[in-house]
């Protein structure tokens, strides 16, 4: 019988991650268990950074970005050694099962941990990237797309007032999700995704015909995966003697209040990893497809994510 | 063969509506069909007050809130003169389908009106209220849970610093899913709502119960079709002696800029409901299950929508 | 020499009050005074409840509104024997100096405290009404009207799309500055304020003018000290046959994360009043004009405050 | 008697251009003025890209970024022959007054303009980066610091969450007055402006040194005029040994719904530009200065504008 379990957050922060810690807390006390909160990740196992969370812990937390148990890359979890000191922290701490909140990175080191270990451990998906396999919406996605389109609302403003082309460089460094959502949404005009050839060429030639009509105004969504903002842009003023110019949205795709979606995904899925635990699931992602919970092998989800990309992808540009 | 459709926006406006218009206009001339923006709903079928749009016509619009085609109620609609009278403008304009972008009244409306006149008409589910049977989630219903979130989120700042009760009223005439998803994520303490019986003398006791052990700010958000803000924090405060202060959060919720969610929403229905017309079906609402492009009769869409509440107002009483 | 100082916050929140105790505090610290904080304002002095803050306490505090010291009404700070337990407080722990967060009532009590006891006491002007005399402008002010503003701009899509009369309730009890800031700001066709009369006869017959011009959206803002939403919607529904529907924005106002302009506010006051306790002023309140760090005697300060309303008023008719 | 005006935008965008025309044509109509409309600022001149405007035409733009006239830049209005094809087209157009919406390189064009031809003029300042002399704040520069604000706001989401240095870059070419707005209100470590030497060797020296204190996550706000976020994060890098990261917000703090603020100003200099032509002012720019209105010779604005910047650079540091 399980009665203590830690949470902890690993891989880049993600905003609903608290909503998530907030939601696992208070059902893991709902249900008699007792609840340790890791610091920075797989980092915190190994030197022992964690302590007791208790109602109050994760009180005014919900409504707010990043992730109070902090989170950090951790090289030494992949040794041996790391391994073990993080298993002894568990075992001391009298800790049954974990609830790691995180993304595919996470969950590898977790499956791989399991492996060893055999510690009940239950992933909640939690990463912008939204690229876990089997996940149809990762926490903190829908957050991420919002962020990165309101930017591009705001950019829209001065391509319109300028007539400019501007390519912006949203997140996704092996996904074009966040590139299409924001493209769509945005009403831009092409989308250049690591999953798609793109033909600089064709899209120069897009540009300038539609100069010709009088359209003057572009913008072009780029993954970071898929080519840089920078070079991009550069090589459009180049081939159509047009002026062009980067943006490069970054890190604040990270931060933020998370959105009212990412805050409820945030709580089902606390809810069912404690659930889940109790259950005596483990090496398990919890995740809602079609309205309903269900549990993913981790070992499948950190198989590459195929994303059907042509149906978004022609829509973007039948619409603009 | 279709040659030429009309679209409208009718009922209540939600955010997204637009980038319904745009998506439905340039996917129809993609296809090589004329489309007419029929003005007022209804109403301008009835007045013939319509016009031809172009690709241009829909441009900057996919990040308004509100609709360009305007929208308004109709009785005259409900009579057969008022009936007789769209159908004529449908003919003397050559219209050869009908995409109707609203909520569940519009629908009825299209279903009855498609029964008598065999015009195919395809519904695309636009509503703050996400309450039209068979669908998921309509258009503009995340816009709108966003937006009242962010009310939700600015009370919680005052209620904690004075340390307040506060009854908070959201929309949903028959449905408490704006109040059940509001409450979720903003951690609210209770939910009241059409489908669930609530006890006034329980919430009450929680409170004093809850003041005793120091808890003493507390937000409980009310759907409209369950009670009246003013009326409960009038009995709250009568009931516990401490102050109860009722906000009502109105049409603020209806309008703004429609959210990520609510646009790429838009933009596959529109293109879906184009397609629809095309492979001749009628009579019918498009929506989104599961990932995929699902067709609903009407006549079931127009019936009572049932909710599960009890999991999600379990989960917020679980989490507060 | 003043050694150790407390900083309270009292009367309603104001989004700025943490960044202006941040401010407070660590600037204290920085010129080698101790500060401690009070909770619940004149309620913590009386019932000591306060406790040391050093750097690390007001971390992470600057964006959020609302207020960690907690605010409070206090009626038992307007008797002798209260009076006597706060001065009691202040003797008790070494307290040499208060700087005193919040509006008019509290710098009303701040004054007379001050007449007693002669404890030096500086006030910060916070306040979203924007009401205390000689002051330009206070600290969440700015981030009031911003949030009610978004607001108006939500209600203008419905208001333009369904071709409505919204009227607006905005917060104000005796001052009209929000109702005429928002009313010029969001382009709205009149502003209803405690400082003029208004007719409610005329306004109609505009609306009724305006309607045969083609005109039927329009969205009256009124000010909470000049009259109700909800009764004048009922007039003007009454007296026009147009529907009209009442809006009241309530306590949404007073929270969310405060604006640039009410951060840097917070920050330039606080470290004013820090300094000028340092150099022995006293009873006043420290305000920023044309650029420039000014103090006002708190006597003063709790006048009443004459606005010039009528240039404001002029233009939002001249533009509509 | 002036009986016929212009109005343009020229330079960068800014939000709130747009409520300026508004301001301007509304108020003009109102004093029996005809005004046109010049697309893409001195080049509508030169081409005679102009048109009447009405009450209707500056409708529904109160609240959206950019500018409805366009803006461009104009190499050829630089030339006497550009300048002699604009000044016809003022005359064959009746026009017998110009009203410029933009900053430092608008209004020095204007006055070369006025030098020469002595078409009365008046320019309404409209610049995010408040680079004009002579005038406290262009219309604009609030929205934008709120925007960088925002973008801050959730960095620090990461910064904590994380535990890393960013480096972020906002605008100001010359000027260091977003990024010392933005850093105080932001709660930034450090702020590098143009305006004040830096001395990396210092930051990095502070950065270890806090380091060593517990102190891991560090944002420092560059001006785009003082250095390159890249090139500072990498030296950052470097000389610390921590990991250092650079975001540039770039566009994404020129576009977007105008604040209140600059809604307001937008209004007030509106009004005040088309009175200043009516009462025979010329080759001046309008501004607000401790709450009235007044002049400032264009040749006196184009000058360079001097920022106290130490008491804000200094407040920031004791802050942090």
């Amino acid at each position: 019988m399980i009665k203590r379990i830690a949470v902890l957050t690993t891989g880049g922060d993600a905003p609903g991650m608290n909503a998530a810690i907030r939601a696992v807390v208070r059902c893991a006390i709902n249900n008699k268990l007792e609840v340790m909160g890791v610091f920075r990740g797989w980092w915190g196992l190994i030197n022992e950074e964690l302590k007791l969370l208790d109602h109050h812990s994760v009180s005014g937390i919900i409504n707010l970005g990043g992730t109070i148990l902090k989170t950090a890359r951790c090289p030494e979890f992949q040794t041996v050694e790391g391994q073990n000191r993080a298993y002894q922290t568990l075992k001391k701490n009298s800790i049954d099962g974990l609830v790691i909140i995180g993304g595919g990175g996470s969950f590898r080191a977790a499956h791989e941990f399991y492996k060893k270990y055999k510690v009940p451990c239950i992933g909640i998906p939690a990463s912008i990237d939204n690229d876990i396999n089997g996940i149809d919406v990762t926490i903190g996605s829908d957050t991420a797309i919002n962020t990165a389109l309101a930017a591009i609302d705001n950019i829209r403003d001065t391509a319109t007032s300028m007539e400019r082309i501007f390519v912006v460089e949203v997140m996704g460094r092996e996904s074009g999700y966040i590139a299409l959502q924001v493209a769509l949404a945005g009403g831009c005009e092409d989308a250049i995704i690591p999953e798609r050839r793109f033909d600089l060429e064709s899209i120069c030639h897009d540009i300038v015909e539609g100069n010709l009509r009088g359209k003057i105004s572009w913008i072009i969504v780029v993954a970071e995966g898929a080519g840089s903002a920078f070079d991009i842009a550069k090589k459009i003023t180049e081939m159509t003697g047009l002026e062009s110019r980067p943006v490069v949205l970054g890190h604040i795709q990270r931060g933020g209040r998370p959105s009212a979606f990412s805050r409820t995904q945030a709580a089902t899925l606390g809810e069912a990893a404690v659930e889940c635990l109790l259950q005596g699931e483990s090496d398990k992602a919890v995740t809602i497809k079609d309205g309903k919970i269900i549990l993913i092998d981790l070992e499948f989800a950190i198989t590459k994510k195929k994303l059907d990309v042509d149906s978004w992808y022609n829509l973007i540009r039948v619409l603009t």
